[in-house]
């Protein structure tokens, strides 16, 4: 209800603010008897770390992972996985002129009207801090997907204007975390760190699109008619910091087309898949009906730039009236490298949620 | 768990066959004492049904609504109110050449895996007759609503290539309705109708993008951090039928962006509105931080071209092996027109739930 | 949240008031592929019905079960199965003089009060007659549960202060329906009739005790740590009309007790009975640590005296003032015989839902 | 659905096991503005503690909480509220003998079986040491409650065969804390006493009641009709570690009884009691038709002993062959004395969950 839960059999609750004593998850649901790396979780927390290179926030912390319950001899143990990461970093002076403005497209005013109170310190709950809650869960769902043979990849196809083609691949690791835009197509990747360096320098910040893939996933996930795959998928995604839009398979651009264009043509499987039917494109981003139909699922995630410039702005204070806002320090120039994980993390939680699920309405063991 | 309920407050349950006894909803959750109007929700039902036009398929259903339980007096009780709509038309036969094979692009392949048996009567639980439910559902979200204020409205902005411009404009519920296509620019609508009309007659079919506006709605709306107002939004557009994709605000276009073009700068009120806070710009379509605050809601809703094409494709059959699909008789051109109560539906349906959720978690009455 | 709705994945939501269009219930999540017969459904609501004998209420209802959806070719399809009662006799006169009146003991008052408005015909939605929405999804949840072997069964045990020995054991059907009362004791059967019709006679009514045996269930069942499988059997139990206590295994009898004397000792299985390990004893109810551990489930549930009575008894009206209240024409004496079908669908649909969310955390298929 | 949760608007997720890192909750749902006194949750916490007596085990514990999240200034925020207590006493080596073999009447069959996995340590997440947890929420929900009038208090009413007389009344928070094993009338405690010494002295156990009393609470609260409010109450009771009855009101009793002596009689309210209407006699135990009608809320709870005694027991061992069971150091000789404050708790935590439930049904603010 109150909001901070996501998923129904794999089920995680966050907590914690950006300049609290720590920020954590509780995993709910997560199967019994699943060996479960804990350096795994650390690696993938480090890929969203603030200050990893150049083109991200300075903010430095190592954010070090520490599972507090759930786990007994390596394994899982069918309890709730409770993991925290204390927060060290908190510079909260950076913020103190900020405490009686409202800075713009941020959510310091909607916050402090439906909380009735000011946490001016990084944000508090509304910071993105909360995201590394969220890729310690993934990473554990990305670990039990590993299990049934699912795999999740995301990565970084659009920075601004400049756009990768043939951004419906899966690509290998090392292609994607080869630049630290995590751009699989490498030279494209050099332009948009050229881009976001640019931008930085500027005090400006600027928007991109992550594109996600997820490979090994069987037929039958996704429960018609309201929590249709994509419909979880979406929200999953709507609920990331600064996303703007989702789509999945052929998206917006459908849209423009004739059904004789877009139908995916079944086709008979002379060669050994399994007993897979296979169809001949996937305009419909291995979804039909809300239900996984065994193709790759394929989708895209826009984030508009973020709100904090180092640019004085027109503003108002907490009283209405003018003001003029210029946060000092440090700034994130662009989001969607670190956002890599994080988009990462929400699709295994979707996908391993519904798998779960799945389980749920059969009758026989 | 199962997908046949949506909302958390204000919830339904929908159920119903295209081809059975009758399709309905149950919906809990409403406060009492409110007004509700029969007429009214038949007015939407009727903008929602076959046959309304030229431009729609021809299946004819009166599709009446009967109440079944939840008002007394004219007025909601605060119990579930449920409502059915009995099938009328159902032409099985017309389905009965594709019991054997897969329409392509559709839910056959999915379900029948899914769920292990075959209704071939029309798609089921999988067809869009379901919507006819959602309408319902909406139309008392709306009347509610309106008691608070808040009202919606969505209209066709684009079918195929053809877009409107001004997309993120109330209009006149006149202006919308003027026509059968339910664009509110009256020129762009007469292309658009015979855009579909050339496509009818080829057999074929095209996509197109409704666009939703909220207003009146206050500040406060969107429980942070899963379940965000765009968020909910998001999934509720995602789970209609032919739904490919989903946006708010500046949406995709805002990934292209810098931080500088995108921020919605805070303006000092000097003229009476209350004591709102408003914002210069609309970029963030009326929500931040996953929170309404105050400004229009506005949002764009892709469909994909339907996938009952009135032409020859290739595909397979429950054994795999090749076949040749041809369905007979009737089929929708483009699915727009009549999607457009459908998303003022959904979109109702989240605001009022959000509404009720946000009385939810203050202490104070 | 409104709370008509029961259970997570097998879920029901029930509609519907006494004296409105019909009663009714949406199941969703049953599985798919399983034969449904309507004609164990119209069984069960036969039994539960009133004017069924002379030791219940005279309201005569035939109370026949119509589904609309979820069911083809007489299986289950994995879609939502929605039925309905239509509601035929209605003498809202009876009510009457009621309307101005709070009846004591009833949820006249509550509702009222908490919904701001007063349907007086009969109850409303608080009337029991909802509970027929429960038979009929029990009895779903019945022959889902005969799939995989586990039978329930409920018998009156005590009427007033009128009791069975051995009220922890299996009957057979025939042992129990034998009499009115559904007490398989026969010679204690006829002493609770005859009570029965003494009261009735009077104008008063008289409370009782209804058993409630579960047997075939496997090994674990139930979800620690909130969501016990006694706890979640409690509050099946507690939402049935009139119910004041529950209690399993030995209950209340228990805090009376030694360690040294409730203590179950599991034994060696020498004979052959699967792999299963036994207790010798079964204090524990065939539940440890809200598990379900293999042996027969039993569990008591108490229901005071209705509170209809035939007799002039000391009020307020809907003033405050003081006023005589005098129920006309007919009343339920005892009813516990009518609510042995009840106890036995909540308690099918707490199992069900328990055995397909045990389904739900387990990785391998 | 895994089960660690509790309550709708107000939900706790608890997690932790008795011997590794920490047990902690996330609150979520917790209005925002709210002045939280840490020490008033330790002083509960303390109430809760092992050792705190020469009645109770003696684990030694301090069992100080520390919370990480969702206070900022000494107020609540809003944002989930976790807490962590962590474990200090781990003598797993108690626990070495009992690798091998099931302990009567234990969960830990039932987790084994369940889990797949065995954590013999102590019981791992079955431990009461989980309702740790349990205490710290509801000392937060107190604390909001508080706000709004509503008053919650639980005490012994009966260990072994030893009951007290006017166990349904409100009494001083000093009479009951007077006695360690917090019985308001202090004769009957001092028997009390005497009955646990020396069934400890045995080594053996003893069952025990625990009453709650609810005052304070307005008209209105519960949701027909399967949340009604003595549906909630009983499963959070019931899910509490050893609990094996719920009754309220009259509970039990009242199924012996008639409907002319359980009715409660509405009084016309002379004397200022602002406008409540009032009812003559509370059989009814504060809730009629499941929602709360304005009078004190009455109900027990009935706990069976405990089942680790410092005896030899016969058993199996986990390969099913018979074996003996000895636990080793400390024990429990009755739960009841420290069952108190979680009862507290799961009362707490049920009334201020449904009275945010009451809220959200509201139209007008």
């Amino acid at each position: 209800m109150a909001g901070n839960s996501f998923g129904q059999v794999f089920r995680l609750t966050t907590f914690g603010e950006s300049h609290g004593e720590a920020i954590g998850v509780v995993v709910d649901g997560c199967p019994s008897g699943i060996e479960m790396s804990i350096q795994l979780i650390q690696d993938d927390l480090d890929r969203r770390r603030p200050g990893q290179s150049r083109i991200t926030t300075q903010r430095n912390e190592a954010d070090s992972v520490k599972v507090l319950s759930g786990l007994f001899e390596g394994k899982t143990t069918g309890a709730p996985i409770a993991a925290i990461v204390l927060n060290q970093d908190h510079r909260s002076n950076d913020y103190a002129n900020l405490a009686s403005v409202f800075r713009p497209s941020h959510a310091d005013f909607t916050y402090s009207q439906k909380y009735g109170h000011r946490d001016h310190r990084g944000g508090g709950r509304s910071s993105a801090r909360e995201t590394a809650a969220r890729v310690i869960a993934g990473s554990i769902a990305k670990q039990v997907l590993a299990r049934v043979g699912v795999e999740i990849q995301a990565y970084v196809s659009q920075v601004g204007r400049i756009e990768m083609l043939d951004a419906k691949k899966w690509y290998s690791a090392g292609e994607i975390e080869k630049n630290i835009v995590r751009c699989p197509n490498q030279s494209v990747a050099k332009q948009m760190i050229e881009l976001i360096e640019t931008v930085k320098a500027s005090g400006d910040t600027i928007g991109g699109v992550v594109t996600g893939i997820i490979r090994g996933c069987p037929v039958g996930l996704g429960e018609p008619v309201f929590d249709k795959l994509h419909a979880d998928l979406g929200k999953a995604m709507l609920s990331i910091n600064a996303v703007k839009g989702f789509e999945y398979g052929d998206g917006f651009a459908s849209a423009q087309e004739f059904g004789s264009q877009q139908n995916d043509l079944f086709v008979e499987t002379t060669k050994k898949r399994g007993s897979k039917t296979l169809t001949s494109t996937n305009h419909s981003g291995g979804i039909q009906g809300g239900i996984s139909n065994g193709m790759q699922i394929e989708f895209r995630v826009a984030f508009k730039p973020v709100a904090t410039l180092l640019k004085s702005q027109s503003t108002v204070d907490i009283k209405g009236k003018k003001a003029i806002v210029k946060p000092k320090g440090r700034h994130d120039p662009c989001v969607v490298p670190r956002a890599v994980p994080i988009v990462e993390a929400m699709a295994a939680i979707t996908i391993l949620d519904h798998w779960l699920r799945n389980q749920a309405v059969k009758l026989e063991k």
